[in-house]
């Protein structure tokens, strides 16, 4: 077994993860620091410090990363249109490359020589937190119990809580399902949707009402943008964080945003897994409107065929790596000129763009018009243009391939 | 001018289309073979047969191609999740390569030496008639007579009826819209819409009601696939273009399919258009589910990548190419195992997947269970696929290379 | 430790894996079956079975795999113009998935439940090797003894030998490389080329003679292709392996073919390797020669682009995969116009195109030519096409965007 | 007509632009402006400026561009291992940017409101002078007399020399050849080569010897790398014109950099071209060599598999494009570790990498050894890397899906 003095800890205060800081402890007699964030998942994050200090934890680290996360990983990753498999907007995937910085950079301040986490061996969340950290502290170790230990049951967990004095919080309405939340999103995994006939339960959502019960009348919003990210809502300017926390609100009142797909994990299986992203889904519509108006067509036409292998860099953990930040650089360059409005309706579920405007929009009314354009476009062109377009094509029927 | 004998013409049996076909008996005294298609546009086809006669016209064709049009090209279409600038369906541009072909079929037929189209030149229409004329028939001539002639305003048009006797229907309320429309959608361009900035009107719509006035109770359906084909919804075998009619008809009553975009033409200019295709909406999102638990993570991909390319071949008028049948080719092999069913709920402008089944599924409840698995997946083996992955990025950073 | 009741070795005779075939019995408990293979590296294969034998084994499989090797695994690659990092032409990675297919029909044949292989954990054959078994026969187990025992050195394998009466061959001249042949390439790494800096000594190379004591005379030669395969050389008609033997021989004689790089291996690390491939060397060039005048300017370029992702499946052991599949299939598609002749020029390490004829030929010199074309080519179209190509660089500019 | 006040010609001085000079002043009554640049072409451009002068031209432009060409595109493009088809190294696509852009300058310094060069109708480089004219100066006139006028005919022109008193110098030994020149190559098309099965007769080619002709000896060089591009050869700093010119000195002397290909022109034709680009084989060979130890894998793949497009951006005349700048910005940034040496050998034809070093080198010696690595790798790591890698090929197997 692996020599380690002091671990770094990602702790929710939760059943699992405390379990976790005395196994470590007890396993490898080396000194627990917890690492708890906020990042917007809903719960109060203070009341991990008094859990960790019943564990005996001497170093706590509980911050407040809501602002930072929404501004370095979410608006980044939306300038890029960026969605998994034509449907999942990544927002655990997203969440875990701040959490890995966090963890290597508090071991670097604590002096310790390992980190660990409460992701089990069969998901995305251990491969994403380990590539980070070692990608930012190559040195460093990584302890994954339950790839590890053989507290492979609630029962077996609850019985070494038992025996460690660990005080376990008697939650009403245990959700059945395997849940992870930030400000971009609440997923569910698990219980009944392990079969992917059943519909989810409505009771499962969380965040958002069904269509069903949202309101009759529908909210029109105004997002502004600069350089391709939110940075006012119906005028009012907003940090990043209160921009995304503002449209999940609105977003999640009207019945948006609530998603049930199959998905591939990098690990190499399928698995399905329900999602709600209010202000996600919102976002990625406004922003692929006011690139409709401000970029260039092939520039976007170039964004749309990196954004799967962008995506997919993401979903697998790839956000510290070199290939990502080539792309990012990329993308973020191309967000320059992506300023201007949209105008959103919000209705049951539905998410309808009802217009645009930019001071840097490239649409040109006066050619664009079916009405007289007084020579702004020269219709003759067309036909040399389609010719020369169709030179290798006539060529190639006129030597005898046949398309038929 | 060039010298022709007798051209096919694309005839409606409107306005537009009875003067071009005067006027290219007049412009290049050459006899005028009409060529009139039902593709599910929603108007009867017959009377255009009388009109063509009016018109002095001696060869007339009158064709329903609808179940053609659904088999041959939206199908195949949608076995690749095609989306243009990830909003357009591309419903106009997937009927325009049927059109050609028959255009040359005919000329081959009535010996003709020319086809010809009502399609201005600033759209992309004249483009893909054009490409796909050249490529089946090159040495064919080309009569694009927008491009040509002076009549450039509905007032000139009226002008020549009157002058050449050709009768004008009086339509009652006249639409504002420049529309086309076919079993996978309508369109609507021009009028108020040259504003980017303005909402449509809701007495635009034609196909669908607003989600407003859907009902308040949802309907769920069940889609059968084959091959990555509808095969049958709720059980009913179908046609092609009988799964089509029907979900336009289920998806508008339930509000389901308007868009609203800008979009960038192959001619070089943005243009704003709004769009139904009930149908289709519903055909993309319940086809990534079949596909979702039948297709292999890495086919998955691979098609979501070459997709964007694909459908701008598509929407540029490249239908009729080599490299549209090559990717066409290795689409469908991909659907072999694309067979199941896909549970879909409609509401209110919502189409929301609730389940999805296969004896094609690679979904395997064993490996994917967050229960016991009975040791099908081996949760040590992660850390070796981590720490190989991260090989690297960890030489990277050991040699300096800082990725903050 | 897990049980095992038959094994398939991949068998090369030599020292390692008589030791892997005794250590394997020893360590396992199990029968061992040896496959040896003849893939044209150039030793015979038959003296594998005096060897076997001496080792006790009882099921022995010799078989000379060089027409089924070129046939089915080198032309289908060399069709699509395949090389890794812009360099490797792939000759190791290409010959791991018929051992693969081999070993997993001995296994069913015999009903052996394992399989075994002498690659060791660092390089990229185990991967090749595994990924091909697992695809192809996922209940199999694999055994790799490098990974697993703890003769790590050649001494503790002669020491293995002699505990063990395996008769070890004294050879002469033992290079100091690590080596691998086919019929397609040779390859050296180790020794004095773990510095990069190192020049290979010119005694490492075996098949080709240098540039510099290469004839003085060039070499000539016709090669004429079938669906973007060789069929003749100079007008005979030769089997896959006889084309490809045929080539390293004139290749090899006029010192083509070798090559020194740096390469990225699929576990993580940079490697040095030297490369012969005097027929492949050869091969690509003429392909990409034929294609010129054969191929769609779009196909090709569409080839272009996927290129080094299909390389990098074969280099990375993904042969035996869907996607690896669904790409063969669009590149075999492409090549059913690809035949007719390439004429080359062979001197010193240059291999030059001087030549290419084709029924299939798309080059029209009625058009291409600099002197009057007779109409064939209208000289005014271009102006429309470049208009209409510019037109969103100047609404760009007229919009203020500023290139420079 | 278009009305013209004055324009600015692309002007050699030789026979073609001359009489273009007269026509222009004939035909659109304008004044014209002539531009003569030094771009490598190996002749003089002084001389351009008594022709110019004897022409009537009062405002002549005569300018050494060979720094801010080499500097500002070829190594730009240098940085990216760009190449077309697979063969073709760009040297006449990347100077016509320049070139545009001068253009377009001095109608700014000039007042001009057109530019005209003496391209024809048929080829790239109009399109390419073009698109980056109305890219950077959306409302310049383009006059392109070859299109226009017709003096389609050696005769021809000589008659309207006669008429006009253009003097017209004798060469001797006019070549055959349509011929392009700057410092990165010099091209060959027309005359024989418009039979793509003729081999190029030896005395066509001006800037190399034959490999046959070359030294017996080979040559070493060492070129040193700065963020990609070469700043200094055996050791000696030069600027990067300079390094161009000694490269294709010492290539051209070793018999290094002919080509002979038939490729896909933008305008939709096949041509045959021969070129020369010695210094470029040169620089493309060292590139891949330097980038082989200093560049992540996954960075240098996503190169290569942008590269395509890179190169046909740069071929179609896109270099003053949004979208070509989007992907020099990746690729430049991709290049600041691309430091360091690499050591060539230089021999009849053959450009041979004999080693590379750097002090951002990622090659590893201690994981990449085949002796004892000291546990810096562990071989135990690859099992569960090669596992989750195969788990959803097993799965598929094990769900009946068939490879063979």
């Amino acid at each position: 077994m692996k020599q380690v003095n002091k671990v770094v800890l990602a702790y929710s205060g939760g059943l699992d993860t405390s379990v976790i800081a005395k196994w470590l402890e007890e396993t490898y007699r080396c000194e627990v620091v917890t690492f708890t964030a906020d990042l917007g998942q809903g719960e109060e994050v203070e009341p991990a410090r008094a859990k960790a200090e019943a564990l005996g934890i001497k170093e706590i680290f509980i911050e407040d990363l809501r602002e930072e996360f929404t501004r370095d990983y979410v608006f980044p990753m939306f300038r890029a249109n960026t969605i998994y498999e034509g449907e999942y907007l990544l927002g655990t995937s997203i969440a875990r490359p701040l959490i890995a910085k966090r963890l290597v950079e508090i071991a670097n301040e604590t002096g310790a020589d390992a980190i660990s986490h409460g992701a089990t061996g069969k998901g995305n969340d251990q491969v994403r937190f380990e590539l980070g950290a070692y990608a930012l502290k190559p040195g460093i170790q990584v302890i994954a119990p339950w790839r590890e230990w053989d507290l492979n049951s609630r029962e077996s967990l609850l019985a070494y809580c038992e025996k460690h004095n660990i005080v376990v919080e008697k939650k009403k309405g245990k959700s059945p399902y395997s849940m992870d939340a930030n400000l971009l999103h609440i997923s569910y995994e698990g219980g009944i949707l392990e079969d992917p006939w059943a519909e989810a339960e409505e009771d499962m959502w969380r965040w958002s009402v069904s269509p069903e019960q949202a309101p009759d009348q529908p909210t029109y919003i105004e997002l502004s943008y600069q350089k391709g990210d939110i940075v006012a809502i119906d005028d009012q300017p907003m940090t990043p964080a209160a921009v995304l926390a503002y449209l999940n609100k609105v977003g999640g009142d009207n019945g948006i945003g609530r998603l049930d797909i199959v998905e591939n994990r990098y690990v190499g299986m399928k698995s399905r897994g329900c999602y709600e992203t209010p202000g996600g889904t919102i976002m990625l519509k406004a922003h692929r409107a006011i690139e409709s108006i401000t970029l260039d067509r092939e520039v976007a036409h170039l964004k749309d065929e990196l954004m799967p292998r962008y995506a997919k860099l993401i979903y697998n953990g790839y956000w510290w790596s070199p290939e990502r930040e080539m792309l990012q650089q990329m993308i973020d360059r191309s967000q320059l000129p992506v300023n201007g409005k949209v105008r959103l309706k919000l209705y049951k579920g539905n998410v309808t763009v009802v217009g645009r405007q930019s001071d840097n929009s490239l649409f040109d009314e006066n050619i664009a018009t079916f009405e007289d354009d007084a020579g702004a476009y020269d219709q003759a062109d067309a036909a040399g243009f389609i010719k020369l377009n169709a030179l290798r094509l006539k060529i190639a029927a006129n030597k005898g391939r046949n398309l038929l």
